[in-house]
């Protein structure tokens, strides 16, 4: 073993010594940042980024920060999430196959975390849609007459059923807020606009049960992006707007447009890549549409009017650019919108580690944001 | 040289063919994405990141950003700053001759800036220290009472005199604020505190001259870390706090300490690494004091009862984690702190680029909050 190792390091030098060049090895193989010196390292990039262009970055290992909770290090340490990450069924047969074997451990995980929470689950239709309805152990007064729409992350194919209940849950709890989450029709099956019309259907239905001021709508990821074309949908039919909305790290441009798509690919634990299940899972959604609809991707869609908005996203969030481009686009837009962004997270990591102090604290800045805007 | 390229390429085989393990490769060799296919590419990290620790990533060239103005991206595209980044003078005479000549490029250029912004520029001194006064052509009649301190950027050592000037010709031109811009003394000559006791002079001179509710702190860098730290001075002296401030990418942790310290490493084409010239003037200015000091380092100190504050970062930026660090503290702390992050944008790029549209936005949307949150 050992011998192979030294051998390795030996044919390695050899390459690097024989070939021309630094820009010529910078195409080919390259020291990573722990074998080599710190001068070595300074020099090499220094040569390989001294014309405009390009950012040319060495390998490296990124040590689990120390500045964040011991539970949140935990999950950032955590290995890549695989299947999820990169999967590539091949039939619409194998999609739901994979879908329903990866919600069934999610759901199974869903009572315990309600128990623990402190939150209660029951299921009702909506405008003829599935709903789950969140309740948590004690409504604050002043959130009595309030009620929060909640559309689940999952690139559009994961999450169906209770699985997609959790970050549903967690505002429950952490907010005090009664939550209505949708478990909207989704590809293989049912390709936009299905998981669309059933949001509009329940917040139709929704906006008989409460003034739209005292309404918010949220989600993460999907259900972020899903918030946002919510929001542009309902200008669109003239229906009421919610009095305020959290898209969370939202998926707000399905093509990969936006500099963290490739900054933080690999880095990012969670969806690691866009060149995974998400680019499958965009084409399955469109299903021939063109990405860039402001329904799919409401980045490119018209943000004057919009309610006010709180964003949250991580350092290390594929959707990162995503987040910070609506927020942009937002302000300039007139709106009044709010931006977090947590130390170290990955994509989502605040929905899936649900009892990290960050989780709680997401949530928590979520309520207030909603406290401050909704109507009583 | 394309033989010799094909060789290091089966040469490279070679060793990862024979090599035992994926994890013992990733630590010596490692393609880089240019030249593998992306299923080997998918592979390899899938390997190197299937156990819990620190995060592996491959060589990468990233491109330059296509979500950000023609002006921002040509500024993102630039290459790395030499000898500004990684600068390593040997004597306090080779720093004050670096320093002397990096300035006289900086303030030759500054004429011609405030031309173009209208700004007019005066000089004066206030509680013994040199300042510079900035006016716009125009002030709104709302801010005709109102005042700006400018602290500028520079890791403690570089932009004495005019050369600090340009962030508050800006903030005067774009905000349509009377700026006071402080040129406080710097190490090798004068290590900490000199600096912080200039600053806090034209503070203590500025409260004579307006109230302070209707003034406002600000800076980059170097400068938000100042500014952070002459409000936590000024409570600690009781001093009245000003109506509001402004710390742009704060330099709020003289440690190597935040997670984009190295994830945004040699991505940031401005201050590249920590392990340049920041590292060097940290300690030349901290003269051997604990770089832990709240007064060096404020994201250690107590942020209750700070005034509302703005802080603004990038997404490339190598302080990303010191501005969110920071938000988090300050929003822990119960205060109103706004955050804008702003796509593919490396350390204080919006000061260094003036006529970008995305700078004319920073400056934009801190005076906003400035009018929000000042006395009239």
């Amino acid at each position: 073993m050992k011998t192979r190792i030294v051998s390795a390091i030996i044919a390695f030098w050899f390459v690097w010594a024989t070939a021309e060049g630094l820009q010529v090895q910078s195409q080919t193989v390259r020291p990573s940042a722990p074998s080599s010196k710190l001068s070595d390292l300074e020099a090499a990039q220094n040569a390989a980024n001294s014309k405009p262009g390009p950012r040319s970055l060495p390998a490296r290992d990124i040590p689990v920060p120390d500045t964040v909770s011991p539970e949140l290090a935990s999950a950032i340490a955590w290995p890549y999430r695989l299947p999820n990450w990169n999967a590539n069924p091949k039939s619409a047969a194998e999609w739901n196959k994979l879908v329903a074997d990866l919600a069934a451990v999610a759901a199974a995980a869903q009572p315990a975390i309600r128990e623990k929470l402190g939150v209660k689950l029951e299921t009702a239709m909506m405008g003829g849609v599935k709903v789950y309805i969140l309740t948590p152990k004690e409504i604050p007064p002043a959130n009595r007459n309030r009620l929060l729409i909640h559309v689940h992350g999952g690139g559009y194919v994961y999450n169906p059923g209770e699985a997609g209940t959790q970050e549903g849950a967690l505002m429950a709890a952490y907010g005090g807020f009664k939550v209505i989450s949708v478990d909207y029709r989704m590809p293989p099956d049912y390709p936009y606009p299905a998981a669309m019309d059933d949001a509009m259907a329940v917040w139709k239905a929704a906006l008989k049960m409460q003034r739209p001021a005292n309404m918010a709508i949220f989600g993460t990821s999907t259900g972020g992006g899903m918030t946002l074309a919510m929001v542009l949908r309902a200008k669109q039919e003239k229906l009421p707007l919610p009095g305020a909305i959290a898209p969370g790290t939202p998926w707000s441009d399905l093509t990969e447009t936006g500099d963290s798509y490739k900054t933080n690919e690999w880095l990012d634990n969670i969806l690691v890549s866009y060149n995974g299940y998400l680019a499958r899972a965009a084409q399955l959604y469109a299903n021939g549409r063109d990405l860039k609809d402001p329904q799919l991707s409401p980045i490119y869609g018209d943000f004057h009017g919009f309610p006010p908005t709180i964003l949250t996203s991580g350092t290390r969030d594929l959707f990162l650019s995503n987040t910070v481009r609506t927020h942009r686009k937002l302000r300039q837009a007139g709106v009044e919108a709010a931006l977090q962004v947590f130390e170290g997270m990955s994509h989502a990591q605040y929905t899936l580690s649900p009892y990290t102090p960050e989780s709680k604290e997401v949530f928590t800045e979520i309520a207030r944001f909603f406290e401050a805007h909704l109507g009583e």
